[in-house]
């Protein structure tokens, strides 16, 4: 049924998380049907994307019926490897890293929060968010017996590509990356970053060029 | 000399600023010249992705001897429009905003803090990061005597369209939205989402799938 994921636009998955956000939220309210007009319409994108989206990973819906919200937010949530939760490392706790750690529902998103981790000794040992800050050299033991999967590098630019080295080697499969640097890993690991001033680097050159209109990525 | 920007991929303008970062480090290294190879593999992608990216834009370089990285660095901030100081106000100064309003170095990237706003009166008259919080009804006010041009959105997800509409009433051109939602805006305003949820849900998809490498954004 589904297609060979090598062919799927890395724009398709950005969009299948926005589709998930508002089936998601038509479930919470009740909403026991949708189409993809409906769906178009609040993810800013046309009705013919949504369907292109979707035949990536399979058949859903029934023609001239829409889709039914709960099983379409399933499937969503299968094909993004959401029917798991998945276990998470902040290395770098400083005014992100904290924000982060604190950031609410964290659990309803199927992530969980389950290690904290810095150089600095005036860190180690702090409770934040109810997790004691752990010592970077703890990391290898902490990934193991917490059965840790994803790593978010909170540290400056500089110290970033120690921290993924760091990650690496403890073991972990995918890094979401908040210094503004590009970090070298092996291939079998990914990468996400976020940028928040490659983000606003973008919206200047979109101020400036308002003509052209950004896709939803 | 430049192309019509209407035809410009977003992801050629991600990529600009991943250019930008490198010939900007380059040059402060002290380095003069520099390839299509070079900054290939500094970004990962292909040195073809890079010539065509900046194709979009004219021509740079010199067939057979490379970039001049003062004037890449120049050229790219052109077309990013990033030879202008923009004004920034954040609207929410919970954990994400304070975090934000501290982030060092914010004017060394071409963008300027003028305005923190709250609808705490908790908050409203804090001093964060040299900036007193003030009470959203004071941002139209605020906007045309700082000459603001861009609002991040840092407000939980409820308040993020209610955030919107305010800034669009104050006149600001671009919004760099950290709530993770939808917002609408009219068409002349630029969105720019920066969710680091929505990150995290496409590094599930690209673990589970670890034949697909997702391309540089």
């Amino acid at each position: 049924m589904a297609h060979d994921p090598r062919t799927v636009p890395s724009a398709t998955i950005s969009r299948l998380v926005t589709y998930l956000r508002i089936v998601t939220q038509l479930e919470q309210g009740g909403v026991r049907t949708t189409s993809s007009e409906y769906l178009a319409k609040e993810a800013q994108v046309s009705a013919f994307q949504i369907r292109k989206d979707l035949a990536y990973f399979g058949r859903f819906g029934t023609r001239g019926e829409g889709y039914t919200v709960p099983t379409l937010r399933r499937e969503i949530e299968r094909i993004l490897g959401l029917t798991r939760q998945w276990r998470v490392a902040i290395v770098g706790v400083g005014r992100i890293g904290e924000a982060l750690a604190n950031y609410p529902n964290f659990r309803d998103y199927h992530f969980e929060l389950k290690g904290l981790f810095d150089l600095d000794p005036a860190k180690v040992g702090r409770l934040v968010a109810g997790l004691e800050i752990k010592h970077l050299s703890e990391l290898n033991r902490l990934v193991l017996e917490q059965g840790i999967d994803i790593g978010f590098i909170t540290v400056p630019p500089k110290a970033a590509q120690d921290a993924a080295d760091a990650l690496v080697q403890a073991g972990i499969k995918g890094i979401l990356n908040f210094a503004p640097t590009v970090i070298e890993v092996p291939r079998e690991v990914h990468v996400e970053p976020v940028d928040f001033l490659a983000g606003l680097k973008r919206l200047s050159f979109y101020i400036i060029n308002p003509q052209l209109k950004e896709e939803l990525a």
